[in-house]
């Protein structure tokens, strides 16, 4: 190919490709075309003739790597961001995340935030995002609307919620959900998610799992977040969590347990051998005192291991690069192991081991030949990243989202220099403070 | 006092003092004369003539709030930032640092590395900072020449140290360099810094303790970072390492102790009896899988704890707002209770609590008429940041050091919007590139 058939060039800096031989080249000339990485050199190997392809990025001083892939969140709680913290977990639910949800969460609103906190993502790196929440709808077209990547899962309890006034709609609403986005939008990929083994009853989790399987999408439940979660199911169904679902037949490889705080040495044998993955979130475990996640443990069993940020109002940003710090160093303090969670390691689970998370590894996750052109530029000539020995080390410990320069996802730029490109930011910035004017005056 | 005469007026934004009272005052005027606050007050009181002051902030959008006090770091330490990461601490010590230091840390390295960090530190709004390491007369250099306020403290050990080939000369060396800073420099606090109690015999300690109260300088020592210390001094001298100190005479109003991550409730009876104070450093104690000093309980005994970096080459960055997002979230999932470590307590710590632990809390650490000026202004206008319910809240777990947009020290601007006034930041990068060659070709 020559490289006036480009749309874009990429040329200069060190590519940290991510892909299974963990290759790094510096200098590197990463062609993309139609949204797919078409060709990676080495600049030094020849001189093509990139002057040519319609836009050309210069990525000298930079790290070129995968987009960061967000594997849980609520967008829409960033309109909560910093409303209740520091809150024993029962107030914060049920004096304030729950009468704030119940009270504000509506199309637009969930739109507008969902628009706020992709500008927020963006601008730190992220390229995909998994979501869950209510008006998954709207969530979508948000993403859409940016040019962002994201799997939307609708979300499942057993009472009514914003979106779905009565449970016994909620069914119709989801497959409507699932057929509305599967086969028109390759950008976003619909799933379901449970609330959870003691919001949902037995037959939810079933009939949720089964509708899942004949659309063949994920299935997404948060799982033993608190230690208290144990007793709970116990109590009610006389066994642990994660054998609980295990027995109900919902555990497989399309299926994502969120946060697993409390597993135990057998839960993690059941993920291990059914298939299940995991989304690590470190930082909103930590801020809401919930536990910390066996990582390294299910990592030893070849459990499939994702970062993600949870909602803004438990965190409180969505930067993966912050997470990611966090990840390696709350493992090595908890084990008392300096060796525990390295940053190469930590890296692959907020890039390719999200994508294997959400079942989109073919596509992105790595930058290789052939995958869909989702990269970030992360400026390295700033004094907090200098001198550099080890890139895996910057990124994880040093680096953070501000650093990012440009980003790239399915071959769009999305942000160059800093600037959104596909956001109106004050716009999206007003809105939300509408809404939050009234959040604050309840 | 006419608004004429200021040499700063900054107007609009919102102040958050850190005052005892811990008052906010929206839509700000503060006047500044002689690096010194002259008047706080509301723009909305009154119509000021501020126009003609001889410079003037606009801090509109902006939180106004004193610099970050880093409480403990080795600045130069930043030749070795991602060097050497998740290694068991023996080999990351002895197979790697120690020998670093010993063959690439001189006087030039010292001043060229401190200069970076005090650029990092400048560019995530730290305004003083408190370090501990060799050839420190060159840090203190470093920080004169850029305008930043620091306690730079002279380090002894029972071993020849790169500055001081020869143990009996130290002493002698320390004296002359509090003469040199002590009376002429009222940016530059000298202090000592006696390594550990486990690289220090209690002649040493007890010596270097004597010397720093007839200078009536502050001194500092590493105390149980690792658990190991207490297996080690009580072989060494039959009791904990604390009470060792304790009976060594060398605890009192003037010492600090850094780290404190395996202090008894014992231990911390005497810490608070003794009035000694605690630099608290979670990120490095996180990555070197340390421990997690119990600073609730610190706290609840009104011992006064300040937070810290510690160096780079085990964070691996000196951004303060890192520090308190880190500080907060790890007591509460250590602790499983997410009320300890509130987001101002722990705002405080960073501010006014260092001041204290310092013992500057006269000069610095809240912005109140008569204190000296380290201010920085936040820049609130952004996706991570919005909506705001709760200003302490964002500063902890939201903003982040890249958020700072000005920074003044003792009345002088030093970075402003993002830009650095006092440092020539391509040339100390230059410098330190050229160090980091060396050091990765050994």
């Amino acid at each position: 190919m020559r490289h006036t058939d480009l749309d874009i060039l990429i040329f200069g800096g060190t590519l940290l490709t991510m892909s299974e031989q963990m290759n790094i080249i510096e200098n590197c000339l990463i062609g993309i075309k139609d949204g797919v990485i078409v060709s990676i050199q080495t600049k030094n190997n020849q001189a093509p003739s990139y002057e040519s392809a319609k836009e050309i990025i210069d990525a000298s001083s930079c790290v070129v790597m995968p987009g960061l892939i967000n594997t849980h969140t609520h967008l829409p709680m960033v309109a909560f961001r910093g409303k209740a913290d520091d809150l024993p977990l029962i107030d914060w639910l049920n004096n304030n995340i729950f009468p704030l949800e119940a009270r504000f969460v509506n199309k637009n609103m969930v739109y507008e935030c969902a628009m706020l906190a992709i500008a927020e993502m963006i601008l730190s790196g992220t390229t995909t995002f998994c979501d869950a929440y209510f008006f998954e709808s709207s969530i979508a077209e948000a993403a859409q609307f940016c040019s962002m990547r994201a799997v939307a899962a609708q979300g499942f309890a057993d009472f009514a919620t914003p979106d779905n006034p009565k449970y016994e709609k909620m069914m119709a609403a989801a497959n409507r959900f699932v057929n509305r986005w599967k086969p028109y939008a390759p950008m976003i990929t619909p799933a379901f998610f449970c609330h959870s083994p003691y919001t949902c009853s037995p037959a939810t989790l079933v009939n949720v799992k089964q509708a899942a399987r004949e659309a063949d999408i994920l299935y997404l439940t948060h799982l033993l977040e608190q230690r208290d979660e144990i007793e709970i199911i116990e109590q009610r169904y006389g066994k642990k969590p994660v054998r609980h679902l295990y027995d109900l037949g919902v555990l497989d490889e399309k299926t994502v347990a969120v946060h697993c705080n409390w597993l135990t040495k057998e839960d993690m044998e059941i993920l291990a051998d059914t298939g299940v993955g995991v989304s690590h979130n470190p930082e909103s475990s930590m801020k809401l005192a919930a536990g910390v996640a066996p990582v390294a443990e299910m990592l030893e069993r070849k459990i499939n291991v994702g970062l993600g940020t949870d909602g803004a109002a438990s965190n409180n940003d969505l930067d993966m690069f912050r997470e990611m710090d966090s990840a390696a160093k709350i493992h090595k303090v908890m084990s008392l192991n300096p060796t525990a969670m390295s940053a190469q390691t930590v890296l692959q689970a907020a890039t390719i081991g999200g994508a294997k998370l959400l079942g989109l590894e073919k596509l992105i996750g790595s930058i290789e030949v052939g995958k869909r052109a989702d990269i970030i530029l992360i400026d390295m000539n700033q004094p907090h990243l200098t001198p550099v020995y080890n890139y895996y080390s910057h990124m994880v410990y040093a680096a953070r989202g501000a650093d990012v320069k440009t980003s790239i996802i399915n071959g769009k730029i999305v942000m160059k220099e800093r600037k959104l490109l596909t956001i109106d930011l004050p716009k999206t910035m007003y809105a939300v403070n509408q809404i939050a004017k009234q959040v604050a005056a309840r």
